[in-house]
């Protein structure tokens, strides 16, 4: 018998997973060229050259014992960790030094270690709709409780005055993800400021400490010369937790970061606590050469004109066969809105044309699907026909 | 402000990795060469020339979308779950599938997956002290409840009779440790058929079911042509962590994987929870390089010849000082009782003539230390004399 709170996790287990399963099936039956499968956020953009490259010289020059062994600190590397730090402080004029990075097991990782470190049961973590659904399990690993703010659909930018509204004297932290799985919207640097001004007068008010966790894998994501904010410059309490997975298309060897600035509220014990929750939840240290590996690509340009070619392919495509969608600025998703209330129907019609979406429901925003751009140009090229035909029957 | 579970926790910080940062303080004041760090469990022996070859040989070969990118199942690459689990059934005469494989980041990732898909709130977990400290952290996170049975000192083999006194309607399950740590014990096939015959009667008794959870880092590090039995074979409810981070010196690159057998009670829902935990608590997939590294070196076998002949040279030398020990038979420690009952002040004694050890408190067994042997062969030699001047001061 599996524990209780397992229970629930399996039987509604990820519907993006069932949809990446399936498409392998499809794909199995029908051969792979002829399934489209924008299901699940895995980049198709090769590692840059310079990752092979880090390795073969990393297992020129490392000592093994030091390559492969355990790290002096859990929290890694302090020269990886310094040059995150140095990194960060050149593009963002931030101030960070190796004491205010943790090395992580993804951004994953970096999230359940901060949320481990923060949650009591019942502190509530506050997110927009659409979310990534995986914030309601880590919340939920820690007893807390995701409070969703209703999803704004005119541009998906957050609903201020309901967010002001559930903010409670439980709330604990605000989870912001920008760029944005699943709606590719960037949040501007107005709706930082306004985020900002409305936890800090909230902070006051309910004389707590409300952190804001800015989950960043998508951050180097950003098209049509659009700026990304770094949230520790807006509001003290920010926590960053970033990732390697898009930028460097590592998702498969886990490595991310935690930032846990020196102005946030005890940081020092919140910096303490980080590192040994990330030796007690099993991660220990993040994997050492891939740690290693990022040091190395710390000032790789992500290239995103692939992803931007598909972006531009896909949004005019889609319009032209009269969906609605907002064009998004950032990660690799179109959030689009389902020809019928039921999206759930609407996935399930797609599949007749072997393209594979992801139903809005399990962002926490139904009447919507989510399509993941990070394929070919080529599955684009041919799905755009399927999904003219597929438009045709709702008219 | 941090939850109060990690308050305790950073509060009460890993001893272990205490010292380790005291040697490394104590290196640079005195040169490496003349600090005896026995404190810290980090294979020395170097990885095998065979890793090195794998990583050449992968990056050739594989696509790097495919080789860094997510796994299509949680539970890790079918192809390199089917190679283990052909690897266990050549060995042991077991008869696995890739489907009973769950690939993990380390053992303590895997222990830490299987402790959550089995744990409610009050559930109890029995290990034998003395243990590895982080079961009981492991344990906690899912608010079950350590039990530690009484150590041993004549042999530490495990006291059954108080082990099956300690069982009760909500033991959950049995955590293993043989080849142990820091004991070096292994248990005889003797001592296996009495734990499996005493859980089998708790089990009719009470009507549960009670899971041993055999946590085998050291399964390789066995000395004296001992044989270290593979306990699925003895009782059907057995679970089974393991990880390369002994066997491979891969401690730092997160590696390991579960066995759940068929055999096992609820086997099926107990896979699914093992690769959804895997998934929702941030590990999503142990790390793909490292997946495919382990399967190219199935075969390799651990020079076990080094930390034997520390293993002799440190026992014989340690006997002759006077230390009372027993002789280990697996893993890379000795545990040694220490001259007074307080062994935190032997501890601190030890550390006037620059060598580090652990208190025994830290397993669970006071006026006991630690000394891990998996050190260069020099600092053994070198120490030895400084052991047989600490030992005069007790005289």
């Amino acid at each position: 018998m599996i524990s209780k709170k397992m229970e629930n996790m399996v039987a509604n287990s990820s519907a993006i997973r069932a949809m990446f399963e399936e498409g392998n099936r499809l794909a199995k039956l029908y051969g792979a060229e002829n399934v489209y499968d924008f299901s699940l956020g895995n980049p198709n953009v090769p590692a840059p050259d310079a990752v092979k490259k880090a390795i073969l010289d990393i297992l020129e020059e490392e000592d093994p014992v030091a390559l492969h062994g355990y790290t002096n600190s859990n929290a890694g590397y302090e020269d990886v960790r310094q040059a995150v730090a140095d990194s960060l402080n050149d593009r963002f004029g931030t101030a960070f030094s190796a004491h205010n990075i943790t090395m992580t097991v993804g951004a994953a990782g970096g999230l359940n270690v901060i949320l481990k470190a923060l949650l009591n049961p019942g502190d509530e973590v506050i997110t927009f709709a659409p979310y990534f659904g995986e914030y309601r399990s880590y919340v939920n690993n820690y007893d807390g409780v995701l409070i969703a703010v209703s999803p704004n659909t005119v541009d998906f930018q957050p609903k201020l005055d309901e967010f002001e509204e559930k903010i409670t004297p439980k709330t604990r932290a605000v989870i912001v993800n920008t760029p944005n799985n699943p709606t590719g919207v960037v949040y501007s640097e107005e709706t930082i400021l306004k985020i900002a001004a409305i936890l800090e007068k909230k902070q006051k008010e309910y004389q707590t400490d409300i952190y804001l966790i800015s989950d960043e894998p998508y951050r180097e994501l950003a098209y049509d010369g659009v700026e990304v904010p770094y949230l520790t410059k807006y509001y003290a309490n920010t926590i960053v937790g970033y990732s390697y997975s898009k930028s460097l298309s590592l998702p498969g060897e886990r490595i991310g970061y935690l930032v846990i600035p020196d102005e946030a509220a005890d940081s020092e014990n919140l910096i303490a606590a980080a590192n040994v929750a990330n030796r007690i939840l099993g991660f220990v240290n993040a994997p050492t050469l891939q740690q290693k590996i990022v040091k190395a690509c710390l000032n790789e340009k992500t290239d995103i004109s692939y992803y931007n070619r598909n972006r531009e392919t896909l949004y005019q495509g889609l319009k032209e066969s009269g969906y609605t969608c907002i064009k998004p600025e950032g990660a690799f998703y179109l959030f689009v809105k389902s020809p019928v209330e039921d999206e759930k129907a609407f996935v399930q019609a797609a599949k007749k044309y072997n393209i594979l979406v992801v139903p809005g429901s399990s962002f926490g925003c139904p009447g919507y699907v989510r399509i993941a751009y990070c394929v070919a140009y080529e599955t684009i090229v041919n799905a755009l026909p399927k999904f003219a035909l597929l438009a045709e029957e709702y008219k």
